[in-house]
């Protein structure tokens, strides 16, 4: 490889992501798809429950998530949109991780990094693979499934699965956008605890100093942990993925709020007032 | 074997079906069980949320899903019913895969299929294989699991868990029925999209020619994919399981046709009108 | 070892148990980090919808489920709550079984039992596995996964983890009391078929001789299977983990009784009438 990044060694790992939730077999299915292409893969779901055709929360857990998997792990994400390009799928090599999805901006933060590379899977390498046909409805059983198997098995490597793609489709989620001393971002997910999770990097608040964050028409002073506020009382933290996350403790922020995926976040510095 | 049939040789992969869903810590038992027999045992949930004490559900998605998964996969699935017949349970060995449930239905749709090879779990299997007590009410635990994790082990072979049963409970699901030009059928189940999933087979329809679909009092075109018509929309097409559904693109057929499993289904030879 | 316990050897196998639910990317966070220690580990879900925050419902079901496991398999469980002390977390070997886990009466079920051997997790052994920092709102990921891993990888010994501890906090689930001929427990969850179950033993029981039951103002008498009674009505049984369960045949007990977590429940002696 020409640049400094780190090759991708395959591990037998594979993570999974989707919007397939988990009452009909479709997740299984893909795994038995990969399996059959490494009968002795370690397969780990990350969540089926993201947001339904909504592939940008996919890829902003996707990227934050994927650090705490070994170097040399396959990550395959099926979340289908109407938006995108009609390509079979994207394979994106960074950091000696791969990540296998649809074209649709879910692979987007991953695509965008410095050092990625991005290649487009061929109808060839399915064939070699063993897929006798694409399914229209199901192209993560008959694309991404097989291809995420096989690079997990070392059958085929990332740059031979098709061309070198650089118009992949961007993310529907804006990035989080500094404006003097603002930082105005989105709310990306409420989680199963109700904490509101934002797309606002904490690296990003660093640089600011002292941080206060508009929220649904409050303004909160930026905390370090869940603790140092009475249960039921909202605060604004770094979680422990990186982000700006507004929370409650012991209680749903979300509900408290009124607000979900989408909403406006603004974080800004705080001036001492005496 | 006298038949035609591949022969089962166990490659460690073991699914499990059930109706537990996943707020108690019944599947990881189960789980915990098969390990016991084989500790590298790679285990992959097919779905535990089918209808609870419905097995026609989980035998449908069986019969549908483990062609994904490759030859000498164990296919464990635990769905309780009054019906059915009092046995430990049943092993059904068919094209190289091997089926391990009660005895109610569940796996019908496997013993059913010619070439199949269908036993009963005797006492003195599970004796063997170190099971001291079969609670009345977890069979799932102290036999089909047990069974399941020796089978994938190569410890015990389909023929020698017990007697040969010919007298296997039916499926309380009826199969579709051909009437002249017409297509008789019944929803199975509503998919975490909403989606209509039912019991008539696209090569079933193939031999109809031009089809329309009635169901809840509608009658709909059948497509090749959902993005024949615009979001919101109803229509009828062969999904990837190769059954016939009913979606709405992006959203909920189900609820808006308000209908669930049980309902019935009529594909029906269309005429050209002019 | 000092005691008749048997000694741990790792195999492997990993359970893990939280109350993070599956629509976030937390539960497949953990399994990265274990599979980053051991690369092989075959990790197994018990149940991640235990009630949030509410350690006893896991420290329950851990204690309950376990024994379906071989020995040599490493319990991890992850529920945070406002009670139970500082430290990074504990490690409770007994029976040739290690539980990894907070200090908040989660692991307490193990730590009593006669023979266990509580340990603390000491940050040098973090730095030891890797682990940089210690993210105050995400203990699961950086000091009870790393260290779970590690242990099934047997790259340390339990009790090689940290300092010996005889302090850990108490469970808050009251074990159940015998008063005479009667036993106090408390209902320690409603599983998804929506049995209720309770934390008085099937033992406990047994010395009780013939036995009702009552619970939120009615008088059961206790069965052996769900089978006893027509479908519909209500009836107590000891359940295939060995504690008592009040359920009702082919629908919810909890529904009907309108009870749930923490309510009370007495078993008492039956004197025949006549």
């Amino acid at each position: 490889m020409s640049d400094a990044q780190a090759a991708f060694e395959p591990s037998g790992i594979i993570t999974l992501t989707s919007d397939f939730g988990t009452s009909g077999p479709y997740v299984g299915v893909l795994k038995g798809v990969m399996l059959g292409q490494l009968a002795t893969a370690r397969i780990v779901d990350l969540t089926h429950d993201v947001e339904v055709h909504w592939p940008a929360e996919a890829g902003f857990w996707l990227e934050r998530a994927h650090r705490a998997f070994p170097a040399g792990t396959v990550h395959v994400a099926v979340v289908e949109s109407t938006s995108g390009t009609s390509r079979l799928g994207l394979v994106v090599e960074i950091d000696g991780h791969v990540f296998v999805g649809p074209d649709n901006g879910l692979l987007a933060p991953m695509a965008g990094r410095p050092g990625a590379r991005v290649f487009e899977i061929g109808l060839s390498t399915l064939r070699q693979l063993g897929v006798a046909k694409v399914s229209p409805t199901f192209r993560g059983r008959d694309a991404q499934a097989p291809v995420g198997g096989a690079l997990a098995a070392g059958r085929v490597e990332p740059s031979a699965v098709g061309a070198p793609v650089d118009d992949w489709a961007p993310s529907l989620l804006e990035p989080a956008v500094a404006r003097g001393a603002e930082i105005h971002g989105t709310v990306v997910t409420v989680d199963g605890f109700g904490n509101i999770v934002t797309n606002i990097d904490g690296e990003q608040l660093a640089r600011l100093g002292l941080v206060e964050v508009i929220i649904a028409g409050k303004v909160l002073t930026l905390r370090k942990s869940y603790t140092e506020v009475p249960p039921g009382e909202i605060l604004a933290l770094v979680n422990a993925f990186g982000v700006l996350e507004v929370a409650r403790s012991q209680r749903s922020a979300a509900d408290l709020l009124g607000i979900g995926r989408g909403a406006p976040v603004i974080a800004r510095r705080r001036f001492q007032r005496d």
